[in-house]
């Protein structure tokens, strides 16, 4: 990735709004760093006063504070939402390269696959037949796309990433290295005491606007397609098995499994580890902590932690009793010996 | 993948070894669909009068209905066992290729590799010194071969897969897009404080017609093979270090881990993220649940879950407690109060 | 991997600081092998008096035997400590090859990057703008490094690695097949009710002599450094968030999860599948069981287990309580009655 650009700190009050510290307009900030690591040419930022006695000792130039905040100093800029104002900062020190047409000369490009305006094909790239590229979509180095596939316009693939036969992917996605999309699904029958293929004919579809972290893999369906919701945000080494409907807006944690034909509604989270069983539904705003496996359906808005998953309430209690059981154990072994006393 | 082969109902009902409708056998048929997503075209399934509604609802061409269910249709193919019925009219609708030769000239393939009849060599596709590819297997794009491997006829492997030096692959193997076999494994030894590689110069050896799945990863073993029985399934993202044995016929789902020098008999079943601890065996037949951590040798045909697993059966009693802890706990703390006032 | 280099029984004593058996110097040795597999030409182990019996059994023509063992054979070779002797032995049988230079025609080079000494450039490697490559250094098939990234000297990787724009590693480093590092961070906020990006833009450092399993991912810092302390051992499939610090000579095993900007002392280990919350500090020395998950700081030489983790006695203790739940029930469920009935 380039090195940041150089921006006046005119520049960066006019993106966020905020009035410019007197006389130092024409000062140039080189990037954004934590408070601890910054230096006088970097933008840093705090959450909340929690933070404000490493805000004070920051030596950054310049510090995001929320207009809440009671913390002040001299380098301080208020805004609204410091998040907000933190993702603007470093997309403007960290602007998307400005795309245009490159094809490798390694690149091995189906005769019949159509190319988009100002794509890049790096090097030892593969486009199969039949597969459509959008425009200004850059595909890293090694990555293979299969025959029959569509890939959209302004999305990045790779490197080494693998879009099998028949994958459509929507626009603006990202797609992170090693990602395989549309490999068989997992459905084997046992037919005269031995596991027996069941052929896997179906495709993968992404939606807009979504991002597939590294080694992450999402099979193809049985028949069908297995679906991505649009804005849908997947960490690395998840995996959704055939079949599966994912909804839009949805954010699933590393190292997620997702089995066949599960349905998950708009909104749903799910944190590193979980899991869902195979043909269960999740309501839409449902929340699943880490390390946790969904058997049952669940109504929207769920909160649930366990294996299997229980109500996140009911979670906290037990796991109480759990760490403090030496104690608790004590007290129900005495009632047993009095009992047998008795 | 190509589009589905027309098909007559002829072609299908003498597939099926079935009557044909009267008057219909001359009807062509486009692929298989679910009964909700079915057209006339189409040829559907039901797996048992709980589906019924849904059958009779159906725009499906044709049903394969089993023959011991009540509910009838006229578009009804009665038959004894569905899914055997899907997977042969999958496998109509969808044949596999017929192999031919080809290497794409981007490919490297070492003077000393052997290379079979009517092998598929993709692009970018690496073959290594002295290895040998067995007729009609196809290695898909980018997929490196290290040197003196052995992969059988008939496999398919990649893209982006690495299978590397002195690993042994049977035929009929599928090997999807992004697996790793023959890495080092993991060992190291604690020497004066810091942890010490202990080289690894074994090798992986696959059976016939096993089937691993994307981005799965099976370790070299530290000397001797890490080794994998025929037909056994592997789904993707699963983990198996050195020195395992797999028996034959065995199903690990997604995310499965097994630990070194672990041992599965035959037709062990272990759900998804489920974990076999280093040096544990398995005996033939067991089932451990998914998201569950074997940790002792188990006899044949255990079934266990929970971590770490225990039988079954012990494991449903103490999650039933689990799931109505608080009103067991307040039945508990009022024996407390009782025997405190006592 | 080249066979075994074959070598005498005078080469191997001489290795190990033992006296030669009395006429058998000129033997010569092919290899290592477990007891029950080897043959007169292999050398094999035994760990203590347990593995007597088939110590006793094996045909090993000279076995590695602990000093402190009461076992002895004509074939013994007395060791002070029998796993360091392995490793000697292993490391006579399979010497590193001597590096050269190679430079596969396939390579895609960029014109700016810089290559050490004797660098081993497999078929298809691509190496971005601006990068180096330390002297010695092989890249296998497929491998991808970005741009302006850096590798030590002396190191592995590959085959079909990505190591992406700025990431740094440090001499003797082994990064096996499908390997991603420096990928893009998972951190998205929720604003105006969607999934938004925060900009990824630092990068990842690895320390030397660290070794990463095949198929991981160590994701780039949001800013600032995602880092791996100087020979820490890291198992396949393992996932490593933004912003975390792993320390020095730490053991994580096959698919454990860290979370964003979690801080890992010096000799921390996790057992495989375990699991470290974000923004969580694990002390020097802490061990992390197996299946585990951490949410809660953690003091040096920390032991704990659970999910949520708790120490590893506790847990001991609550384990026998479920594993015995049946009977435990039983008269819980007898004092309840007895409660009512008076």
């Amino acid at each position: 990735m380039p090195p940041p650009l150089p921006t006046t700190l005119n520049v960066i009050c006019d993106l966020l709004g905020v009035v410019v510290p007197e006389g130092r307009g024409g000062e140039v900030f080189l990037g954004v760093a934590t408070l601890e690591e910054a230096g006088s040419a970097h933008i840093s930022f705090m959450h909340g006063d929690k933070h404000s006695s490493a805000a004070a000792a920051s030596k950054a130039g310049a510090i995001l504070v929320p207009e809440k905040a009671h913390f002040t100093c001299e380098n301080a800029l208020r805004v609204p939402d410091v998040i907000e104002a933190l993702i603007k900062v470093l997309n403007q020190f960290h602007p998307v390269h400005a795309p245009s047409a490159h094809r490798d000369p390694s690149a091995a490009i189906s005769a019949t696959a159509q190319i988009g305006k100002d794509v890049h094909l790096g090097a030892h790239v593969v486009v199969g037949a039949g597969s459509v590229i959008g425009d200004r979509t850059r595909l890293e180095a090694g990555t293979v796309i299969g025959a029959n596939a569509s890939i959209g316009s302004d999305c990045r693939v790779g490197p080494n990433a693998s879009i099998l036969d028949d994958t459509q992917v929507g626009d603006r996605v990202q797609v992170h290295a090693g990602v395989v999309l549309g490999a068989d699904g997992f459905r084997f029958e046992v037919l005269k005491g031995r596991p027996t293929k069941v052929p896997q004919v179906g495709r993968v579809v992404i939606g807009d606007d979504v991002e597939i972290g590294a080694n992450s893999t999402i099979d193809r369906a049985s028949f069908s397609e297995t679906r991505i919701g649009a804005r849908t945000k997947i960490d690395n080494q998840v995996h959704i098995g055939h079949n599966v409907t994912v909804g839009s807006d949805c954010i699933l944690v590393a190292q997620v499994g997702i089995a066949g034909s599960a349905k998950l509604g708009r909104g749903v989270m799910i944190g590193g580890k979980g899991a869902v069983a195979d043909h269960v539904s999740l309501g839409d705003g449902t929340q699943v902590a880490g390390f946790s496996a969904v058997h049952h359906n669940l109504p929207p808005r769920s909160k649930v932690i366990g294996v299997p998953a229980i109500p996140a309430k009911d979670f906290a209690r037990f796991h109480h009793f759990q760490k403090n059981f030496e104690k608790h154990w004590g007290k129900i072994k005495h009632l047993f010996r009095d009992s047998e006393d008795q």
